[in-house]
């Protein structure tokens, strides 16, 4: 009860739920899954290239997929996600339930984000990024315009709860947007804003919790929390981690 | 593939994707398309007519539209996104991705709203007014209550991002509410609020731009504006650009 | 036009509407209502159980059951809305339009949610709860992380809209979170939280509304607002409000 145009590509070993629709003009990696009531390779008539989705994506119900797009390996969605046209992404993207990708963006490895999170087109999101629940990234600066200024994020920053980064904002490395921010001027490095209108209030650094009677950095996440990525990678953290200790002393 | 009541009154040259429900008692108007795993016509028991869809409708995959509304030439529905019961809507309203169109409400025409906007039962939206992402108009003054106070948004006002427009709240014409405003009191036209709890900071010929080395007022925005807008519509908000101008010397 | 597990158990007198999906180990109780496009019994392969769903419930469109939870009598769902796996939920549960209950807790009786809510994993809800429209409950101190502290709300507890409760924070009984509040500090019982970051301001008893001439308590709630719930409840509030005013001579 699915229907699959005959010119889709699709992989070894990629399952169907029910009622999918896939269009003309994709290709799914292998050992990939496709849930049901989705639409992958849904055409809004403004797409420049064919959509190709790489190995192993886990595309959960409910979700839509735009012509046009690159997508890397290890893809997944939550329920209600959607992705659109002319979206550069890489591996191991993981969109949380309802999040909506605008499109004509880029946005790197490992990203992800929960619940509700909306990418403006124009974003530039590095990798290793985390998005959580309702947080946006605009892109208007003079709403209503067609002018289009996407933020940017650069690797590891952490992005809170309901957080709106502004047009053209830059979120630096291993930064963080506080929970409820408004995010309207560019953030250093390894900073913390939080309130809106947002305010720098210093070094994530200052961020410390205790692990065995130790107080310890919450920041760079990367050197504490591994769950979910691969050994390979969480070992050049550790490592890492280990030379940053030793330039401590 | 489709479940379409024999009662339905479908116009010409109308096109349905896959999976698509249409009920009883539904008219949609000549040349319009009706997306995948959209539900034209649900019932919860409440509608106080049939519905009916102007012409050139374009309903995108997942939405919902309940019995009982009365919708307009040339609408454009996200997906997933709901209009429910006893709506007004003029022509040409825009529903972003997972726009919940409360029901019991009025909506003029060349609305536009962002993903995750709710317009709660009760509000009177006038014409040409823009509604950003993940904005709401609230509609209950002592929750929980069953009193209901929708506010009231007049022609041309602007609602940036996650706001949130208070019961009984009057946005004024050509008005602008910042982004993350909690708008608790009547805004005047052509007037600004922002913050939470709001303020009112004074006119929006403050917000200024640069366009061939001249400084230009951001808003109106319909002197500066008028992608996907008529040309005969657009020509006369020139004629009062030039009229305001020549008030100005 | 469905596809039902036969290995479902479904009650006597269940209507399902077209296109919807029940997976084997899933049991849906007497009367109830499953519409189109739902997926109800997914697995994401973490569910301890099957998934129980009382009596009379009605599922509106579009919406996804997880395996694995135990849900109680009279269940309403709005569209799209998500309950995930080894949730404990009671009777007469309504989940707003888009809700996401993400799964590994706890809720009551008679909570009703606004729509886009979404209730973090290890969250524990009392009874009697409202939560208005795009709040949420967050359960991740230090994001990144897998460490998960549910925030805890108690009976009668009433949460504006677009506010957050932080990770472990408790919201007391009869309290009130303001609209946008994000509380990141227990609230005691009957006392109101406001803003961003949230400050206590004081005892519910302050808000006022006239009736007759006459100032009345707003809270508690159920003193006044009795819509929708069942008359020998409404009895023992009556009961209850009644012994208050004497107390109050």
């Amino acid at each position: 009860m699915n229907v699959i145009s005959e010119e889709a590509k699709i992989g070894k070993n990629v399952k169907f739920g029910n009622f999918v629709t896939v269009g003309a003009g994709v290709s799914i990696g292998d050992g990939s899954i496709i849930e049901s009531y989705s639409y992958i390779g849904y055409s809004n008539g403004r797409e420049r290239s064919e959509l190709t989705i790489g190995k192993r994506a886990h595309v959960r119900s409910h979700t839509i997929i735009y012509q046009g797009s690159t997508i890397g390996d290890d893809l997944v969605t939550g329920h209600h996600a959607i992705i659109r046209e002319n979206s550069q992404i890489g591996d191991a993207f993981q969109a949380g339930t309802g999040t909506v990708v605008m499109g004509e963006l880029t946005i790197g490895s490992y990203v992800k984000t929960g619940s509700n999170v909306e990418i403006g087109q124009g974003s530039i999101v590095g990798s290793f990024v985390w998005i959580f629940l309702n947080s946006t990234l605009i892109n208007d600066r003079r709403p209503p315009s067609s002018e289009i200024a996407g933020p940017i994020v650069e690797d590891y920053a952490v992005i809170g709860a309901h957080a709106v980064v502004y047009p053209g904002v830059r979120v630096g490395a291993d930064s963080l947007v506080g929970s409820g921010c408004f995010l309207s001027q560019d953030l250093p490095p390894e900073q913390i804003a939080v309130g809106n209108p947002s305010k720098n209030i210093g070094p994530t650094s200052k961020i410390k919790y205790e692990e065995d009677g130790q107080k310890k950095n919450v920041y760079p996440w990367r050197f504490r929390f591994h769950k979910g990525y691969p050994k390979e990678l969480v070992d050049t953290w550790l490592e890492e981690a280990d030379k940053v200790k030793i330039l401590d002393i």
